[in-house]
């Protein structure tokens, strides 16, 4: 059985990412998660972009465990804001990780634009790196729109005020298997599957 | 002698565009602001440009008044936000035109990105509509550094975290006409006087 670390710190989205992994079933390969290791010290996510960042946290934790390690990073690319918030989707209001503050700022700073100039996608870049420097990198993309009220209770982030194409709920209003299905982070894991199969089954 | 309409409500901005406008000395020509005309209905700025915004200004002007009229729309575009700001430069805490808070978030989003991605620059569109229908618009750019610290009591929006390219003073520790000389909405000004000349005079 080889080990794989989840780099990430993130209580929701490993939720997400675990269910994402668990529901590939990839045979001979245990998923274990920052808590089944010992603490090492993290860079800060300053990259330019959303592959520079999941890179570099799952090189940290190859470094500091020598385990091959999975790491995503992740945001919200809106149209009028182009392609921003970016990778400064955590921390898109000044401090990093309030949902309701970054979420609240992105609908106030959309306020005059207009349906037509609403679109945007979550955007997932998804990393694999190995104890022998092997690196993969993969991009998933879920397009969609930006409504004007936040709603639903399901994920996190801005998950409430995003359309998904081809729908009429939220991202929010979907269960975790309809999100996993169409989402960002499931396609660019699902991408990954094949090389971690390769790597290490 | 013609008049032509200075067609801003920003105080400030207003103060700086007669500046300009004074100091080119357009014999002939008299500048008058919205206070010299009846009010008017102005749509709001929802467009994605600079230049949309700074014509859509100055049409209504010429549409309610019969007058010959200039209009300008600035803002910062940071290099590390994919040019934002920018036409959202006034209501980016999500409000409009709290100047504070605006620079307070900018600096915030900043606050991990290091000294080699802090460029950006000032940018001004400025418009000068006909009662005839003739249009120009003109763009005026100023590149700098974002700093991490205000500084500065001069000017307003963000001058206190922008230094200027060559220089090591924030636009707002610059004195008036230091700055009307290399600023972005000089350039764009000074741009447009021939136009008015040929136009007008």
């Amino acid at each position: 059985m080889s080990r794989v670390l989840l780099a990430s710190r993130n209580a929701k989205k490993l939720v997400e990412l675990e269910r994402i992994l668990a529901a590939e079933q990839v045979a001979g390969i245990e998923v274990v998660g920052l808590d089944s290791v010992p603490p090492f010290p993290e860079a800060p996510e300053t990259g330019a972009t959303f592959e520079e960042n999941a890179l570099a946290k799952a090189r940290d934790a190859v470094a500091a465990t020598g385990l091959p390690a999975i790491a995503d990073d992740s945001g919200l690319a809106v149209d009028a804001l182009n392609g921003m918030p970016g990778v400064l989707s955590a921390r898109w209001s000044g401090g990093h990780g309030d949902d309701a503050a970054n979420l609240r700022l992105v609908l106030g700073q959309l306020g005059d634009v207009p349906e037509e100039r609403r679109g945007g996608a979550f955007v997932c870049a998804a990393a694999l790196v190995l104890p022998s420097g092997a690196e993969v990198v993969v991009r998933g993309e879920w397009r969609g729109q930006l409504v004007r009220e936040p709603r639903g209770d399901n994920g996190f982030g801005y998950d409430p005020i995003f359309v998904p194409e081809g729908g009429t709920r939220t991202s929010a209003e979907l269960d975790p298997a309809e999100k996993d299905e169409l989402s960002h982070r499931g396609r660019a894991l699902r991408m990954l599957v094949p090389h971690l199969t390769t790597a290490l089954a």
